[in-house]
């Protein structure tokens, strides 16, 4: 019998995404079985989540239906949640079935990295899906209802602390300066009763990023009402307190979690080798010993070789590995042995600032204000184009860049 | 010294509004200084709170700034609460000052009716002002965000109870039907697991109202999923759960509160012969045994002689009390001590339904559905027609009829 050969891809991110797009796109689907597994019946785009989030774009904007970007007549969707990989008897539990397969594609994604603080998963929100991030937006708006209807007025209502002044931290910190403004003038609040406190265990903003790019970032954020406590780690998240370890306590009632993520608990459960839910894989994106499981995205760990130090889990490299994996399941299904190794191409990175302002890097070149804004957007859009070509730039893209 | 009498009007709702608006049309600030005293900066439209609470509307178009209202070069217009009326000394204690008068107008407005039952204070919300509308607002779509992000679905987040089933209640319950599907939508969540629960103490909803009226209403309204308990005394309400007097509980976090109202605090604390905050008025519409204070609106009680019983304080009447206010202020200025009587002139009431739907009487005449609904509309437009002329009907109007 020669039955297709089945491929299954857990997760609907960008790498899960792009790899089932790539695949249809090289008529995979003739060849095998293809199946993706996703929580959701929608994609969506993880690296927008801090806007609404703040409130300043809707989710809808940020998501799309996944049968309007894959042919589901080609490849297979199932909407279901992942229990437990058994990479032995090459089988994946969902919550309502089993799925057996002869290629695994893991993109399952990350979690919010809480380093043992105590009380963040009870105490804190994080960036993190379209549900949690529209209960941030409504929380925040809750606070300002509640504010006004108190007779003795608390402040900490109106104290937004973000844990956190990496990549997220900062770019959500920069959509609430756009978005208070417009709550205060809702409200009848006056905009100086709230504060935006940043808060940040290592020594700079954005560590990593070039210095003078982050006190661009700074200065601005700052002219925006936001307060930095940089080389502040927090101790502990109580209930509406923040312990930081200088002794010092900011009462909040709304603490978003944006210090880093880890890989996924499944994979670590499945008993792969990880550091922090996250494997090293191959060059050709295998998981090392297991030859029918592609690990890519935020579960794949893989070298920056010039720096010895591992890339930072961005969208930009997880479609480029979507890209390199669909080609070599191709290769295999061809019954071929030679696969193609994964060479990320980092063209640059920009972090919002909130509204019309930016920071970043595009090669070596440094870019600013209205010019890294508009870079930003077409970043955003390349990505749908990639999926879904001009139709869904149009639906979903960014269109007015200045 | 022939100093002007001053006059000082507490509370700009529909009474203490009109009756400033008036006096000024009447060029009485020519022979009297006339102050206006009221806790926000803006009057706001009672009647229409239901919407706003529901999302239906936004709150800023039932408010309005009282200075683009009143010419306050003409009337002196004062923001600030009052804590006492000494009626003795003729002097009004406001938070941060203190005013005499010659003649006060008493425009307080109303409480919440609690009737004593335990629990409604600390755990119920009320439409009441612009603040407590809005936070109702965003308490409902909090619950919605809030549902989505639960592990443990709790069905309670889902269940909206409104306590009251006159009119307030039901305008709310029928805007809440226009907005519950909205929300589902936005949160992705299922009509069907949302429960809007009506309950009512009397033998009817609505009661007082024309049965066939009644009746069009709750099949209207059941049409759209609402569960009426009619007939059903609350017995307590606490943290997460409504008891009824039949013994059952209905657990929800959200329970407006809307089973009537009382008069003013402010008005029992001064000393006049009150019943729940309302004082019998003469037929001039002073205070017995006090020529000196007109009290309008809320705080006012006058019987309908036809039937020995006092009329439902609404809006129509406020407003008509304003013009005779008004008049006989200005006759008492004038030095004239024959005073007008006060005669209501009711012409009708219409109960909105949500959306184009609406019952009322105009006359003895029932009117139902779409029809009622244009009334309803042209009431509101009259009211703003009288006090700001056609600019403010087109300002804040209700101008899609059908």
């Amino acid at each position: 019998m020669n039955r297709k050969p089945k491929i299954v891809i857990l997760g609907a991110g960008y790498g899960g995404m792009m790899t089932a797009s790539r695949l249809k796109k090289a008529n995979a689907h003739q060849d095998a079985d293809i199946t993706l597994v996703n929580k959701h019946n929608y994609h969506y785009q993880t690296t927008w989540l801090h806007e609404p989030a703040a409130g300043t774009l809707h989710h809808d904007r940020t998501r799309m239906k996944i049968d309007s970007v894959i042919d589901t007549n080609k490849i297979q969707f199932i909407k279901d949640a992942v229990v437990k990989i058994n990479k032995e008897e090459k089988k994946v539990v969902l919550e309502k079935s089993e799925l057996d397969y002869d290629y695994l594609v893991i993109g399952l994604g990350s979690e919010p990295e809480t380093f043992g603080i105590p009380g963040v998963k009870e105490h804190a929100f994080s960036i993190r899906s379209v549900n949690s991030v529209r209960l941030i937006r409504e929380h925040i708006e809750y606070m300002f209802a509640n504010y006004n209807k108190q007779e003795e007025k608390q402040e900490d209502l109106l104290t937004f602390v973000v844990a956190g002044a990496g990549f997220t931290g900062i770019e959500f910190v920069g959509e609430l300066t756009e978005r208070i403004p417009e709550l205060c003038e809702e409200y009848d609040i006056d905009r100086k009763k709230v504060k935006i406190i940043s808060v940040e265990a290592a020594p700079t903003a954005l560590p990593g990023f070039d210095e003078e790019l982050v006190e661009y970032a700074m200065n601005h954020l700052e002219s925006k009402g936001v307060q930095f406590k940089i080389n502040t780690p927090i101790k502990e998240v109580q209930d509406g307190v923040v312990l930081l370890a200088d002794g010092t306590e900011i009462k909040s009632q709304t603490i978003v979690w944006t210090t880093g993520i880890r890989g996924s608990s499944i994979v670590d459960d499945a008993g792969f080798e990880t550091m922090r839910g996250r494997v090293k894989v191959e060059k050709d994106l295998r998981a090392p010993g297991h030859d029918d499981v592609f690990i890519i995205g935020d579960c794949a760990l893989i070298i920056n070789e010039e720096i010895n130090r591992p890339y930072p889990p961005t969208a930009q490299i997880a479609i480029q590995q979507a890209y390199t994996c669909a080609k070599n399941l191709k290769a295999l299904v061809a019954g071929k042995t030679e696969l193609e190794e994964f060479k990320p191409d980092i063209k640059g990175t920009v972090a919002s600032l909130g509204g019309k302002e930016a920071i970043g890097l595009v090669g070596d070149k440094k870019i600013y204000g209205h010019s890294a804004s508009a870079v930003k957007k077409l970043i955003d859009n390349r990505y749908l184009y990639m999926l879904g070509g001009m139709p869904l730039v149009l639906k979903k893209g960014k269109l007015n860049l200045f």
